[in-house]
């Protein structure tokens, strides 16, 4: 999608990837359908921890294999979330919001029913479910006859940027790859400047998808195939959300934004350029949305 | 678009025209532009009432040729609108919202200025720009291989219906045309049961652009090529308002969830056929929609 407005706004060519109207309304469910469908013929049960997008994609997966699912969410994962999990017909299993309780969870919930875990972001199944966006995106620019100078991406765990650095560097090593996250959630920076991974820290930002710790597999990936990764603003995360709201008329959730908001607050970076940004989800209720306007003042 | 999820929903194959995709956010753009292509070279001014959508289209349509434009608002249409139109350069003259004092304040504004007016509906070009949502409509349907069985559109001055309903009747006779209003503004139905124009009615309605009388032309070409009307109650365009935003991620105003309200409230007429539903417009503001779903309590 493209919107002549943000265009103007934006001094640039941008591209909108869809990945809210993807399966289960986030681009998580080709990851989960990767890995499913690799999965040996008896299995019975496949387990995951998850904030949200990631669980409902396994759900879904599972349940088009007619494999049941278990998925460990955070007890601060949002209602529509939690729904959407339960609507493909997975077991919801509760646990403190931090890593250390999904984990030990999961790990509990695996000993107990030896459960098949599909994690949601370091494992190589995922990192190349998601590298799909990629190369999607490569075929449809060239369908249009052109090739991007950027593609945008946001960052949590780092599945999705990975899987796009890997298959861009590929498929299409002339363009920049760049990784966004929000400045209240950014080890995925720290890390990449660092060269080593960073692990502490407390997430403070609304993008909740994006409240995850960089995994192995993705940071050494991210290292090799991604040019830079930027931070925006809490501020900027919801002028972008509003504007993609009520320009492109697509509803999107607020970790879907941090790609535009990147192109606004590092404008320089981006003037006169095509870039393709990766809207990655669409998974919140109005009443949510209403509340975290609200809270802005 | 089409969405799984709904069509289960409904027990009916879904295809939805997104007309909120268009230019200024509604099917409005396709009527204006028809008709100021039509305007004679000289044309310095254009004017018109509209309560929103049909404004921002002929400000839309009139700055893409440099003429100038000036629109009569009631009071109460919605800031979205408002700005929108304001946006694209044209002068807001408001009023009460009521059509006497809409067309006498327009009447003043054209004897003053000699605007040259493009009513919002009643009108031959209007009408025709808007029917080519539905040649468009047949045109993509044929390419994905199949006839649609009913095509369904929300009425409120008419103009949509009556273009969709001429050129279906031309290019597909085959295709039932079915319009849709909120039971609180029901002077469509009225009129098209009784054979004559209804005039009078208080409408009642959060569908804001539905709540105009059915124009003269209009029904006339309504009663010769629209099969039937049926109307929709407030609760059910509210859950199909929020099914479309929440299932389709397509950010769309109340007027435009009526055709959905349809086929969930007269599920037995729609059965396992092929529906086509215009989602004609999505100028809302979050604010406004959050307020109008508090207001559901």
């Amino acid at each position: 999608m493209t919107s002549s407005t943000l265009n103007r706004a934006c001094g640039a060519d941008l591209y909108f990837k869809c990945e809210h109207l993807q399966k289960v309304g986030a681009f998580k469910a080709r990851g989960a359908a990767n890995a499913v469908l690799q999965l040996p013929e008896a299995t019975a049960l496949v387990a995951t921890h998850s904030s949200g997008n990631h669980g409902a994609a396994l759900a879904w997966a599972a349940s088009e294999r007619n494999i049941r699912c278990k998925v460990v969410m955070p007890d601060n994962a949002p209602d529509a979330k939690k729904r959407a999990v339960a609507a493909y017909g997975a077991d919801i299993v509760l646990c403190q919001p931090t890593l250390e309780a999904r984990e030990a969870t999961l790990a509990k919930l695996v000993a107990e029913t030896g459960a098949h875990v599909v994690p949601p972001f370091d494992d190589k199944r995922i990192i190349a479910g998601q590298g799909t966006v990629a190369q999607e995106i490569i075929g449809q620019c060239r369908e249009l006859g052109f090739s991007p100078d950027l593609l945008v991406s946001p960052v949590g765990g780092g599945g999705l940027l990975a899987g796009i650095g890997l298959a861009v560097s590929a498929l299409a090593p002339e363009v920049k790859v760049l990784g966004a996250e929000p400045a209240g959630a950014d080890d995925a920076q720290r890390s990449f400047r660092r060269g080593e991974r960073v692990t502490e820290q407390e997430p403070d930002t609304i993008a909740d998808g994006l409240r995850t710790t960089l995994g192995v597999r993705n940071f050494s990936l991210i290292c090799r195939h991604v040019n830079d990764i930027v931070t925006v603003s809490e501020a900027g995360i919801l002028e972008a959300l509003s504007l993609l709201w009520h320009r492109t008329k697509q509803w999107v959730e607020p970790s879907a934004a941090v790609g535009l908001a990147a192109v606004m607050e590092h404008r320089a970076r981006f003037r006169n350029k095509r870039v393709v940004i990766v809207l990655t989800g669409g998974n919140m209720d109005l009443a949510a949305a209403a509340t975290m306007l609200d809270g802005r003042g």
